[in-house]
């Protein structure tokens, strides 16, 4: 195993509808990268890409096609600059159709933080965390204690 | 907005039972981050962070107090250099307390995968992906299209 043993190089999303899906993530800003094709739509991030994949399809990679498969146990986290940076975030994927789950507001931890659900349920937390900050490329590394 | 658009800075895994999530994860090699706390595990990974959070705590936090929160539609993917890899890595997951879903094979797309499920039903795919070369620090860039 030649690399870092704790990872995540892809994220996918059962989604109902992979247009639906499509246009959301679209009107929050995403753009699909040249590699998504007719079943599959691929973002580029950090060192990490996004797929958005039918649920069937994804129950069936599973070993379990038919399988119920449910969302809200993972929270996929944006962390931004500051207050300012989580609303608009937060208010542009309201307006792309996401679900409000809860405003951003000052949280008990020191930070300020932001709860939507996309059109499947698939929940983002919208957060600043004064204490962890972003490289330029937009990399979170947790602070040394010091 | 000073960093790129698309990102996912922490991923965010409601547990039913934290010491039980960390010894599994622990088993499968992942060391814990010293910002961890007693009511929150911290890992670093490539650029992003990964969280154990307790289930009813997360959805509480996502404004939902005793929503029951679900699993199996996000799929968290490790990518690997190769099958003997993948194998290594799968092997390890189930010896420390994951359920096999499906044994790692070759796939349509010409690849290798896997998945299994964590203690909490949370789904891992294990994969080569020839066509989507790793960098040393285990960052995935999807490839331009030739």
């Amino acid at each position: 195993m030649t690399h870092p043993r704790q990872r995540v190089t892809l994220i996918t999303l059962g989604v109902a509808d992979l247009d639906r899906a499509g246009r959301f993530y679209a009107g929050w800003g995403w753009q699909p990268h040249a590699e998504s094709q007719s079943g599959v739509t691929f973002y580029q991030m950090q060192g990490a890409a996004l797929a958005l994949f039918p649920l069937a399809e994804l129950a069936k990679d599973q070993g379990r096609p038919g399988a119920p498969l449910g969302t809200g146990a993972v929270t996929l986290a944006q962390n931004c600059d500051g207050e300012a940076e989580v609303d608009a975030v937060f208010d542009q994927g309201l307006a792309a159709g996401a679900s409000c789950l809860k405003r951003p507001e000052k949280v008990f931890w020191g930070g300020y933080s932001g709860y939507l659900a996309d059109p499947d349920g698939h929940v983002w937390e919208i957060a600043c965390n004064p204490f962890w900050p972003l490289s330029p490329e937009g990399a979170l590394t947790l602070p040394d204690p010091g």
